[in-house]
Order: structure tokens, then sequence, then C-alpha cells
């Protein structure tokens, strides 16, 4: 098979064929075929696209270039949960004991990666002594008795997904979505999952900017999930504004713990039971995603969600004293208010912007080896749409390190915008993508 | 300067600034930027096209990347032919003494290369003795005391057009009209042409299939003629066929004498006077394409021409007496008459296979270190139009070694089509491109 026909068939917006992939994929793996023959490959499928057959091949060469996690040894569907970025984003933290509560086990492999904020991992290390350190068998078990477990990611996978990315970082292929969808849907697949719930970020703080790129990557995500038999369901979320108030690790952390006790901020509430509740269908607890939905407020409201919370932290080793408790988790040492210039109504929070603050106060990371604070972050106190009066506090900066609390005050100010007229909260939860279709909310 | 970002752009359809253009050109050839960056952005070219400036400056930089010939000591407008590439193409060795006998200098510098026949200095070695191998002050000299020389180029001219076109050719990425305008372009000017005329060749034998192509091709080169100061003319000729009689390197040099003489082959006399014409004008030494099609008449007409033919191969130390006697060229052992198998009009000659027909019988090469027999090749009896008769001579193959000589008989039977419908022949120049605009004729 010669790779520049590869190229050239795709180039003239035919379909390759599986084998056609694979060659691609095993041989860019194995060395045989050169980053400048797949980067032009890349560059011709940001230009005709790929079928869905051609999707679906994609992820599985992707997959079955490294190591696929087993999880067969854990009783039940295994559903996984995968955002695709935004700010804020506490989803996991509350889906993990959430959705075990209802008995759908949650088996996952996490990572800390580089960001705003933390990754799970990070926000988890918010709890003393937390390790993400466990064994494989150690996993298993902790899943089968609790339904729950975090485990740092240790194996090989998709290491042509890896390697791709690499190459479309720099060679502008980035941002096309049978690129996009097949790389996640790989990684999710490898991961070991059965079943994937997908929220799909829009807005400016979100990598798909637009909500109509948004629905047509979920829409690939949910093809894909379709054509290698893995149930996949898709959201697509507001990312205008961050999500809840807090941003930051031990300040997220907290922020689970109040949504698990039905005292969250409503937006982090509702997007977790609509998550959640989807992964309940998905994991055969509940036929209706309606049905699924009452079954975690009552979780919720009989306190059993935050006691599977305590029980996963503590089973590997954090101080679960801290659920009680908060002020257990780490705080930090200078509180600053953020406040108002003027009177209006909040009309814009740049999410991303506000991200890039709280990682300027030392809460997520810029590089690989930077270090995180756990106690530093910023929490809101108006969101989009809420009324606020000159010198009413905005948010509140939690920080350790004084000296760029002065520039990160300037920078907050600069990414919210406040206006004289009324001004509603944007949409939530935009549309539902499934094998069905997308239904616009 | 990101280059990343500059593909970006490309992709995205936006012009990049010639400072970009040089980024790109500059540090793919020096090495700081690397293939697979290279063959993204040639990838992006191909499906966003570039504005004729981006061309221009694509144009300047493969120029400027090696080293550029300098003809300033040669009196006069210097004019550089060059044809896209077919079979059985004499013009080069007809314009060079043609045009040198209306006053026009010819200084070419000239390569070997692959194809179906040799290269001009293959051709030209057809006379015993004849060398190319020139120095710089003895090129000069002889152009400006004869009109006309033929040096192999020793120069490094525009290594990064190399360097880009190797990277093309695997990456699928050849065909893009921007890029093969550029190439070509770069090689002239580098080789020292203040004017250029262009021979875009269209036809199954053609790089360009469809006319369509051929126009827009032909345009995009006399654009970045006219950006950068070199006046350039294009005619789109019919390589349906292959041009004139003979294909093979003696066969061709005594079809070029014939032509010199005034009785060569007509579709070779027509285009080897459209094609002198144009370089005279472009020369300066005739007002109207009529005008100087009128001298070169008379230059054929009068003996002037093949004079000057006969003191240029002599001037290089080859035989001029072949020019009176072609008999002295290097003559095939077996002349075979391919006839044909029953009677009808010819309505197809399949250039391309005709091409490859004589290069199996060793008139050309494969391989860069394959040896040319200069005696072999073929001599058309037929042209598309032309009426057979069952058993009548179609062509005669002029072959040293027959033991391929049956094969390449059924290969070039294979090449013509008998129609028992009256066929004409194909219209030989098709169109005019110039600064003013698109004439067909």
């Amino acid at each position: 098979m010669q790779t520049v026909e590869l190229i050239h068939k795709k180039r003239d917006g035919k379909e390759l064929t599986t084998e056609e992939i694979r060659h691609l994929v095993q041989g860019y793996a194995s060395g045989t075929i050169p980053d400048y023959q797949m980067s032009a490959w890349a560059m011709a499928v940001f230009f005709q696209g790929m079928t869905s057959r051609e999707r679906a091949a994609l992820t599985m060469e992707m997959v079955h270039s490294g190591e696929v996690v087993n999880l067969d040894s854990i009783q039940g569907i295994k559903v996984d949960k995968h955002s695709t970025g935004g700010v804020g984003d506490t989803t996991t933290l509350v889906l993990g004991p959430l959705v075990a509560a209802a008995g759908v086990p949650v088996a996952k492999l996490s990572g800390r990666g580089l960001g705003h904020t933390g990754g799970t991992i990070d926000k988890l290390e918010s709890f003393e002594g937390f390790s993400t350190s466990l064994t494989t068998d150690a996993f298993v078990k902790q899943v089968n008795e609790l339904g729950v477990a975090v485990m740092g990611q240790t194996a090989d996978l998709t290491p042509a997904d890896k390697q791709l990315y690499g190459l479309r970082d720099v060679t502008a292929t980035v941002d096309s979505i049978p690129l996009i969808a097949s790389s996640i849907m790989s990684k999710k697949i490898a991961a070991g999952a059965n079943g994937i719930v997908l929220d799909v970020k829009t807005g400016k703080g979100a990598f798909m900017k637009d909500e109509e790129h948004a629905v047509e990557l979920a829409q690939a995500m949910v093809e894909i999930g379709s054509h290698v038999g893995r149930k996949t369901v898709a959201i697509i979320s507001d990312m205008e504004q961050p999500l809840g108030l807090a941003i930051g690790n031990a300040l997220e952390a907290k922020e689970a713990i109040d949504t698990l006790k039905g005292e969250g901020p409503a937006d982090l509430t509702e997007i977790c039971l609509t998550l959640g509740a989807h992964m309940v269908v998905i994991g055969g607890k509940a036929k209706t995603a309606e049905e699924a939905r009452h079954l975690l407020e009552e979780k919720i409201a009989d306190g059993s969600a935050l006691a599977k919370f305590r029980e996963f932290i503590e089973a590997q080793g954090g101080n679960g004293g801290a659920i009680d408790d908060p002020s257990q988790l780490a705080q930090a040492h200078h509180l600053i208010e953020v406040k108002a210039p003027a009177a209006g109504t909040v009309a814009a929070l740049e999410a991303e912007e506000i991200g890039i603050c709280a990682m300027m106060l030392g809460a997520g990371r810029e590089t690989k080896d930077a270090v995180i604070d756990h106690a530093v972050g910023i929490v809101l106190a108006k969101k989009v749409g809420d009324r606020v009066e000159e010198g009413e506090v905005l948010a509140v900066l939690h920080a350790n390190d004084q000296s760029k609390v002065a520039e990160v005050k300037e920078r907050f100010l600069k990414a919210v915008t406040l206006s004289d007229k009324p001004s509603s909260p944007p949409r939530l939860i935009r549309a539902l993508v499934t094998e069905q279709g997308v239904t616009t909310l």
C-alpha cells in the first residue's frame, strides 16, 4: 500500500477503507510512515472530513495502538464521563459518588494534566492523604465493593493518538471534528468504558466556541460510539461563564461536597443531574432519564451520595473528616474581595480569562512540572444575570502568594462586563445528542 | 514568527505576507522548519490556493534560496522558453538557432532529466563530439558571438524548490497550480531569463490533462512573471498525440534539421514559429507576433536558421557535417515497421504510451543512471486524422536491442485507435495567455 496514494485519495474526498486507515495508523505508530505524510493526510482530513466508518476505524486503530484496560472483573456496566474542558468544572468529583450511590460502577483512570485548575486527581488530593496509586487489583476490588475508585493512569493508552495529537498541534490540524472525535473516543474506549456520557462545552471558555460545531463534534462522537458498540450520549452545555462558583482545587472539592448535600450552585447541580441521569440509564439502573434523575435526587436528599463520597475518599487514604468540616481542606492565607466598580447587571464573565486568573494564583499548571497550590483560587459571588451594586463583592480571591493579587484583580475585572440593561443567564444545557438525533433544549 | 500560525492562516484561506512566505521558505531550506510543517502547509495551499502576490513571493524566495545566474554580460534581452513536458518535443532544438538567427540571444542552461526521451543535452549529443561542458566565460562569449549556446547546469539553482518538490511528491501535493507555477518560474528566473515564453501542454500525454487547468497554470505563470518584472507569455498546445513525427534523440535531431530547412512536420513547424515569434517580440526584435513570425519564416527560407544551427553545433565541438548529411547521426541497426491491422482513420495516438514505447527501446531514462541510446526511437508515419489502409505502415521502430521489439510493437498498436469514421486532427494551439488575458485560438 502506497501511503502517498492514501493521502491523494483523502485529498480528493474519497473514503479510505479500514485496511487503509490501519496502514496509516500502524505505519505512523511504528515509524514507517513519516510525520510529513501524516500531517499532509491530517490537513486533507481537515478539508475533506471522514465518513462515520472511517472515524470508527481511526478510533479503533488508535485504541489498539496501545494497552487496553480490561474492566471485565468489575461487575456491571462501566459508564465513563468526559467533558471537553472548561473552567471550574467540578462535575467529575460530584458524579463519581453520586452515580455510584445509584448503583452504577465508576472506575475512573485519571490524569493531572495542564490547565487553569488541576485535573481530577489534583482536586481529590485536596483531601489530605488521598492517593490514586492503587494496584489494578485494589482498584477493581474497590469498585466492586464501594462502587467508585479513581486510579492514576499508568498504562500506555492510545500512544498513536498522543503521537498524532502532538503532530496536529504543530501543523494547524487540531480543530478537525473527525480527528478530535476519534481522539477523545479512543481514550475513553481504551480506558475500558462500556458506555460513555459526554459533556461538550460551548462558548468563549470552551474549545468549541460555537454551538453548531459543538453539536457536530457531539454527533461525531455519538456516531463513533454507536459504530463500535459503546452506547454514547452527549449534552451540549454552556461555557460562556465558569460552571459553579468555585475555581481552584480545594475550593471545587468543597463545592462538590455542597452539591452532594443538595446545597451546590444551581448550574453545577443541574449539569450533574443531567449527566448522571444519562450515566444511570446507560448503566441499566433506570429506564428513562427522568426516572434516573429522580433516583439521583433521592440519593442526594437521603445523604447516601455524600456518604459514598466519604467512603470513597477514606478508602483511598483521604481525610474523610473534611467532608463534614470543609475547613480541614487546604485553606489560603489571604482572602481578597473583588468589588464591583459600578452598579449594573453582570452581562458577561469570561470563563477563559477567569480560569487564567485562577492559574495565576497557583491553582493550575502552565507547564507539566509546575507545582499546584490546592488552597488557592477564586470563588464567584455573582454570575451572569445577577444584579450588583457599586462596591458589592463580585468574587473572592483565595491567595497565598500576594505578589500577583493586584494583577489578578485587574485581569478579573476586565473579564467581567457590567451592563445597565437587564441580562439573563445563558441557557445552561443547549442540546442532547443521542443515536436518535439532536434535541435542542 | 510561529510556523504553525502561518499554516493556520493559509488553512483558513488568508493571504500570507511576503515576510511570512520568506520565513517558510528560508526556514525550510535551512532546516529550522521541519518537513511535517511544510507538507501541512502545502496541503493547505492545495485547498486554499495562493494569491498572485503570494505566488510571486514564493517564486522569488525559491530563486534566492540558491545561486542565481547572472547573464548581464550577454548583450540583449535574454528570453527563455519552457515546455511543461510532452512527448517528442523537439522545439528547443529548433528554437535555439531559429531565434538566434533573428537576433535574440539564447543562453540556455539545460539538464538531462528523466523521461521518455532524453533532455535537450541528450538530443544535442546525438551530434558526435558535442559538449555542454563550457566555462561560464566561454558560454557568455559564445552567446555574444553566435547568439546561442547551451551549457550543462552545474550551479545549485533553486535548492528550496527541489527540496519542496521532493516533499510534494510523497505527500500528494504535486498538482497544485500555485506550487507548480512558482516552481517552474523560479527555475527560469534563477537561470537568468529576462523574458519567458511558455508552452503549456494539455491532453493525455501532458501533465495537465485538461485545457481548463492548463490555462489556469499558464495564467498563474504569466501573472508571476508580470509581478516580478519578467515579461512572460504562454501558449496552450495540444499533447493528445506526440508533437512532430520523431520520438528519440538522434531522430528528433534530424527532425530539427528538417524543420530548420522548412521541411519539418507541420505541427512542429507551427509551434516553433508561434513560440519563436513571441520570443522575438519579447526580445525586442519585432513589434508584433505577426511581424516576428515573418522574420522567422524568412530566416528559415534564406537558410540562415540552419546555418546558425551548424555554427552552434560546431562551436560546441559537434559534428556539423551531420546537418547536411543526417546519416552521420547515430543510426539504429534495426528498422521495424508497425503496420495497420485494419483500414480506418487514426482517431487517437496516445502520446504518453508512445513515449513509453520509445523509452522501452532505450531512448529515455527510467532512472537517473540509465544509459541512453541516441539512435533508437520511433518515427510516426501517420497522425490523428490520417487515413490508413490495412497493412499500411503506421510507424517505424528504430531499435538496437531486438529483445523488446515484440512487446513495444504490441504496446504501440494499443496506443493507436483506428476508427471507421473520419476524424480531424486536434487543434494544435488552443490559446494564448498574456498579461492582457486569455485568447482562445
